[in-house]
């Protein structure tokens, strides 16, 4: 397949079944916790999957080289990423397996009817606006900060799409555990199974990952934590497959 | 201070000041988590301590230990356990310093005016009562499941005793935590610092320790993971010097 790469972008190998994605280094480049994202997740073959802030579409393409998912549709509200995710799809030859679509994580009511899916994934934006960002309107910035899109709207989002019993996997800072909690109880979407993400083992979380269930029961399990270093620069076993394996 | 210790109690050394408890080896033992949770506390030295649930008391004369804490009150709704803890009290001479009362946490808005404490500690049952346990009113059943007092009524009480600003220490088990969160928050007692307790470094946290602000903002700090055994039956230092320090 012929795809277009622009000037100002680049190709990254993906070290999974030969997959690339292009990115274009001035805006958002994806980072450890796509990484770390597609690794917690788990998809059957019969499920399929919708990526709400898909950005670049690493996650559609991780969870196409590491699971059977029948179908991963990625949306995003920035039509340059979709545009560039798009080419990434074709250049992978993965068109029949992943779509990505331009659709505001705000509107999906109107896009796709609820309980349309059985695995939600969504790695998004971190920060709460502070002051100063309001008036920044980057992709950089919408993909750190919720400028365009908060947690509870993503969350929304997400009740809607999900079947019951369909899962939520997401991504997200420690600091907002309290608000990850009760902003997916209070939609019914139950946090089942949380797993902390830590640079060094005797450092605090950078990260946590969680898995939520729409309809599930009260009662969650915190996994062993997640070490991303053994030493400086240096992958733990764990996360070195992750990239390589 | 002549005390009396009946027949089938036994006195432990607390290694702290040479203080002394009194249990009932028939009834409930204190464990790790109330080692782990007095560790945790930070009291100053203008501040008075409630203890909600005290059992023997071992709260309060571990913070007398180890804090510079101007008063602390510790209460339970077990008449024979506030005996055996009022006794533990004077065995220490600590009886200007501690009062135990023979309280229901349910009913402590009719005991103590609103905000009447700086800090509240609870080491309260961890498990939702299960249909086998519903008959069993043992101090054992008592202690470990949600059969007098629930998290919310423990919370409640929480709230009521605060001052605005004043903090919640409490050590529970991990896979209440989105209970934990949800209900501390609905009450305005605002999670803001979390440490998930290991037995081992890489295994699934056992406890989890929590300090909550009434009336603070939304944020919490999650910690390092605390681990511990380095290995079978050998404390990490860390622990070792809770114990023993």
């Amino acid at each position: 397949m012929n795809v277009k790469i622009n000037e100002h972008e680049r190709v990254d190998d993906l070290h999974r079944n030969g997959y690339k994605l292009i990115q274009d280094p001035k805006n958002f480049c994806f980072g450890a916790d796509a990484v770390l994202l597609s690794a917690f997740c788990s998809v059957q073959k019969s499920e399929n999957v919708i990526d709400l802030g898909t950005g670049t579409g690493i996650i559609p393409i991780l969870l196409a080289a590491k699971t059977n998912a029948r179908h991963i549709t990625g949306i995003d509200i920035c039509e340059e990423s979709v545009e560039m995710a798009q080419r990434s799809v074709l250049l992978n030859d993965l068109q029949e397996k992943i779509t990505i679509s331009h659709i505001d994580i705000k509107n999906v009511k109107n896009e796709y009817p609820a309980g349309s899916f059985n695995v939600v994934t969504s790695n998004p934006p971190y920060m709460e606006p502070e002051g100063g960002l309001k008036n920044d309107f980057s992709n950089k910035a919408a993909a750190r900060h919720e400028i365009l899109v908060t947690l509870a709207e993503v969350l929304d989002a997400a009740k809607w799409l999900l079947r019951f019993g369909g899962r939520l996997y997401m991504i997200h800072r420690p600091h907002r555990i309290v608000d990850i909690m009760c902003l997916m109880r209070e939609r019914g979407i139950e946090p089942k199974r949380l797993r902390f993400v830590h640079p060094f083992k005797e450092k605090p979380p950078a990260m946590l990952l969680i898995e939520a269930t729409s309809g599930g029961k009260a009662m969650a399990r915190v996994e062993s934590p997640l070490i991303m270093y053994e030493k400086q620069n240096v992958y733990t076993e764990e996360v070195f497959n992750m990239y390589y394996k």
